[in-house]
């Protein structure tokens, strides 16, 4: 598989459709991030474990009657609005996405905070050293993105883990540390309120603008 | 927060009870999954996702007539069963995790094979560089516990990007490269059949067993 510009999809939604449909479908993810959450603490007796999982497989064939046989992908309209609704990390649509919302402060820095709850640990009551990784790598890709002015493909990524990282808000910033032709190098941290201003990831993006997206910019970051 | 051997949680309970407790949760986990899928891809009418959304929230509300406040944590017992139920990649109660299903080739070598489905997208069709930098960090710290005979966190991880990586069918293995006094290196890659023997990710992780830990082991690694 090879990724090209043919991969973005151009739709004739318009921007009022699209804001519609991310409240209807939106609103279900949300249902179901609680629902998540609660299927890893619930204690309660096989019966109503049974009575739960009926109700489950109801609304998934009610939501299965019409639905895509495709990933969500990656769509933009004419007025210059494009949405991610499957994305691991920002999909609205995505139970498993947080969703982390992004605020840029200017076109070369983006600053995120999230809650991080039952779902996203690793080592006991501490965020996940991998999913650390995930919210890293997609806040740096879209940094690199320069506020989506230019597509940009990961290179490399390392990560510097220096404490652990308790479940609940985290904040995280990138910036843009250099920029060398189609090299762009991005510099990011993650961390806790618990820990104040030491954070408790740190990272370095090397990105990518591929050879065949360097003459027109793409709404949208391939992370 | 510090993490120490403290965060791990003797329990009384029997393996046969954890296997059992497995197939019940576990099961609800399985059917959640589904709902996460065809979250994203439903196209039904507002009025077919109001009347999900009411299933879906019976459901919640059942299961959370009885749920621990807490994160599910890491567990074991007297017979040397582990269990971490919650854990945002191999967590069998966890819908965000695939779940990841580990398989020893020796106890330096680890390898993996998992279904990646709509909920794990990035660029279109591909799975999101971050979830493949979350599976292959869960993968090498277990790797480098050199199945689970010691407790490591870990240090750095850098990941290499060679190519997209479609949705569907994915294997991945980790290896033990370097072992020196408390500091374990571990190389892992990651790809899909698409590309016969070539990795779309390669990565090399620094890991390193914690002073409290180096005399007595835990089962499970932070990871």
């Amino acid at each position: 598989m090879t990724l090209s510009s043919m991969s973005f999809v151009l739709s004739e939604m318009s921007t009022a459709a699209v804001e519609a449909s991310e409240v209807l479908y939106g609103g279900l993810a949300a249902d179901v991030r609680l629902l998540v959450d609660v299927a890893i603490r619930t204690r309660v007796d096989a019966e109503r474990v049974a009575a739960a999982r009926d109700l489950v497989r109801q609304a998934e064939q009610i939501l299965a009657e019409d639905a895509s046989p495709e990933a969500a992908g990656i769509h933009f309209n004419t007025e210059g609005r494009s949405w991610n609704w499957g994305n691991a990390v920002v999909g609205v649509r995505n139970a498993i996405a947080p969703p982390v919302v992004l605020r840029w402060v200017d076109d070369r820095t983006v600053r995120s905070e999230v809650d991080l709850g039952a779902a996203y640990e690793g080592p006991p009551g501490c965020v996940h050293g991998g999913v650390s990784a995930l919210l890293l790598d997609h806040l740096m890709g879209e940094c690199g993105s320069a506020a989506h002015t230019r597509l940009i493909v990961t290179g490399s990524l390392t990560l510097r883990y220096l404490r652990p990282l308790p479940l609940g808000r985290i904040h995280m910033q990138a910036q843009i540390s250099r920029e060398d032709d189609r090299k762009v190098t991005v510099t990011a941290h993650l961390g806790s309120d618990d820990h104040g201003d030491k954070p408790a990831v740190e990272a370095t993006g090397l990105f990518i603008v591929p050879r065949w997206a360097r003459e027109g910019a793409v709404s949208g970051s391939l992370d």
